[in-house]
């Protein structure tokens, strides 16, 4: 045996007992990430990598789909450039790693690796955007970006991260904010899709804003932990940065005016969620839709004659209607079955010697466990079908377990008891000043995740912190 | 008109007058890259970008079906990791940007900017590979790398460049001597099929290999100008790089053994090459299977009733057999036409009243101005014939360019005077002493491109430097 399957069976720690190591298992143990030899970066193993290249692919596609175009901007950022908005630089030199040296020679100006691209991109429109008819720009990057964080955590936060990053410029305010929110509810639309997760949409506050914009939207999931993730956030800049920066255009009536902006990202963070709600005691479970594979066939007795035969030839029919492998290796079926489990692979074929006399087969549930008894000749036509319902049913797993994990507080003491006892969201009014956002940061240690868009009920007519009068409904909770 | 269509119908500069300043006049009229305010930078725009995605696409196609998995490694490098392979670390030094400051405060070792992660995948594998269980290793990276180049040119030579490389680990030699070349082969076939470029394949000699390889394979474009480009590189690195980082796994003897290790890589010069190999003097010209849009639809006199209506109707029929676009905006159908030659879209398809009326429309070749009449009724027939002839007309013109510029020379005279008076490649016969490329290069402002694999013919018996004996053929060139 592997020295790799030798750890595979030892039992991983279970997420009752220690979410954070059953975490750490997870993504070791399901070959997802390696630690490197650079503090706080990760290697992105083949079975992690290939998750986030089916994320890249649906989430391209709807972007292309509502026409954003692909481009490439530089890794550096001039200090000088990065200095050009206030909040910005504020918001993110404390955190950037600085090119000081190129080959023998120290540079002029150090060079910032991008820790996000807004200020390239605003350099870049400054230049080609001249008139009303450049309007508007929707371009998007996929690249790994670098913010010097201190702790780190694969996936969750890491000094080096894969990402998209949007930039778009638009002739109007209500353009800017309308694809500030299209972009929130692709996002949103693509976690609860193909993610099986659901989302909360709403806007942060003031204190937990973009350095830099006007406005902040965010998807957030609960985990299964009950502590919260921003999964995804799409920013209206307004024309703040277009002033910093000088991006203006002539209008129709040949008068200037500055562009409004917004930028939106989505990161590798989003496999850390997929792992923290959906997986379980014995590894990952993944949601069909991104999985790298979907079916794992798997002989019994592979050596009997006409078993790998028949195997091969069931996983060469289902390729044609699913990612399907098959696992040929001469481990046995109960290890092949621990590993298809961990990766979280979200069916297995069982196919034995008695099977094929039966013109059958075993396909079983990774999510439940559930096993169905599948006649080979209905095999292609079934098989779609589990999958899809595996979907269904994981969403809806996720969605009962994050509704069961909300609770309302209506004044200090509830929310007191809920932060310290009862994992998952809280819904509480604000009264809109910082003061209290800040107090129930320090003294409970949680923070506003949103303003829900759509759940702007008065549960209450007073601030959970201050008693003052409150119209704002706020999501409170521990986040990643 | 928006200013970047004023520019574009100015005349870009003839590539016989000047063939640096037509090739920088194209990149940046149709639209390929911008320049940024990171000196040696260059930003990718949408025109250009879309171009590498189709690379992208189809090398990561080719890549998995030979069993290529992907991941992703850290861009930083520790300055120790960087110097533990000596030939390594004396290539890449010289060269690179380093990290000195996180955040705040300085780093206690400096990181490099990767040039390439060979030292990265060594130190990976060091600890993933146990037993020869674990072999071989297949993996890839699409990432971006830092060399801190002096002189730099658009797509040929930048600071900052995206590409692959494929990092490999074997149990025996001739695995990875086989792996080396199957990846040669690999490049040298999606050139000639997909970028419609023929390319020449051959081993680099010593002087020119890569920096801790034991072998380097190359495929040597030819420009129009006469100028060689490499185009991509496979490395044997035998032992080296395992012995220098300790990478051994168990055989099935049970006996500790070094692995054996290749790289190999393809960037975004590629796209420098369709430029310089296709490009005439109405800017780029695109091989289909490469191009973003293959066919451009231009409506004629869209004013008039139903013109639009038919082209969208049209457009559409050939979006299922092709990437067809319909410009529809408010510009002539002549700065339409200019725009389309610019930017090397295959074909456009000229549709007016009369057209329809006569239920055909004229679909001109982007590469021989050709014009063709074709029913609307057999377009969707016809097109994707049409198109694969420009593919195949494209790669034979190319490739009779090409050998109509390679010359032999016996001996020292025929090659100072081809190399001062004949631009293409030039054969001459080598004695493998280094002096004399040497010297060729000092005095001839050529060098070696490389001892093809298939040519291997004995032009002379002796040296074209020093006239002693020889064996070796080399194709020598002026190179990019």
């Amino acid at each position: 045996m592997a020295k790799d399957n030798k750890k595979l069976v030892e039992a991983i720690t279970s997420m009752d007992e220690d979410f954070a190591q059953w975490y750490t298992d997870v993504v070791k143990k399901a070959e997802l990430i390696d630690y490197s030899s650079v503090k706080g970066c990760m290697i992105i193993k083949p079975a992690g990598y290939a998750i986030w290249e089916n994320i890249q692919k649906e989430l391209d596609r709807r972007f292309k789909e509502t026409g954003v175009e692909n481009v490439y901007m530089p890794m550096f950022i001039p200090e000088s450039l990065l200095e050009k908005e206030k909040d910005h630089v504020e918001g993110f030199a404390p955190e950037v790693a600085w090119v000081t040296h190129g080959g023998l020679n120290p540079l002029q100006e150090r060079l910032c690796v991008r820790p996000t691209s807004e200020t390239l991109f605003c350099d870049f429109y400054k230049n080609i955007i001249q008139s009303y008819r450049d309007l508007p720009k929707v371009y998007n990057q996929w690249c790994s970006v670098v913010r010097w964080e201190k702790e780190t955590r694969p996936f969750l936060r890491s000094r080096e991260f894969l990402w998209q990053e949007g930039h778009t410029a638009h002739a109007t305010a209500e353009e800017a904010e309308e694809r500030t929110v299209q972009m929130l509810n692709l996002y949103a639309d693509f976690c609860e899709e193909v993610l099986a997760m659901p989302v909360i949409r709403g806007r942060k506050t003031e204190k937990e804003k973009f350095a830099g914009a006007e406005a902040t939207y965010t998807i957030e999931a609960l985990m299964h932990d009950g502590k919260a993730l921003q999964s995804g956030t799409s920013h209206n800049f307004g024309d703040g940065f277009a002033k910093a920066f000088g991006i203006q255009y002539t209008d129709k009536d040949n008068k200037l005016q500055y562009v409004h902006q917004t930028s939106w990202g989505m990161t590798t963070r989003l496999i850390g969620a997929i792992i923290m709600v959906h997986g379980d005691d014995s590894g990952l479970v993944l949601p069909p839709r991104i999985a790298p594979v979907q079916a794992m066939v798997i002989p019994i007795q592979q050596h009997k004659e006409g078993v790998l035969e028949k195997a091969q030839e069931v996983c060469e029919a289902l390729g044609k209607v699913c990612r399907a492998k098959l696992d040929d290796s001469d481990k046995s079926p109960g290890w092949k079955f621990s590993e298809q489990e961990m990766r979280g692979i979200p069916v297995r074929i069982e196919l034995g010697p008695k099977d094929i006399e039966a013109g059958k087969c075993v396909v079983v549930r990774r999510d439940t466990r559930e096993k169905l008894e599948i006649s080979l000749d209905e095999l292609t036509e079934k098989l779609p079908v589990v999958l899809e319902t595996i979907q269904k049913e994981m969403f809806e797993r996720a969605k009962a377990h994050r509704d069961a994990h909300i609770w309302d507080a209506h004044n200090y003491d509830e929310l007191k008891d809920i932060a310290a006892n009862k994992p998952g969201f809280i819904r509480g009014m604000w009264c809109e000043d910082q003061a209290c956002e800040d107090k129930i940061k320090e003294e409970l240690a949680v923070t506003s995740r949103c303003m829900p868009f759509s759940d702007q009920e008065q549960i209450a007519s007073t601030c959970v912190c201050c008693g003052k009068p409150a119209h704002k409904l706020v999501y409170w909770g521990k986040a990643y």
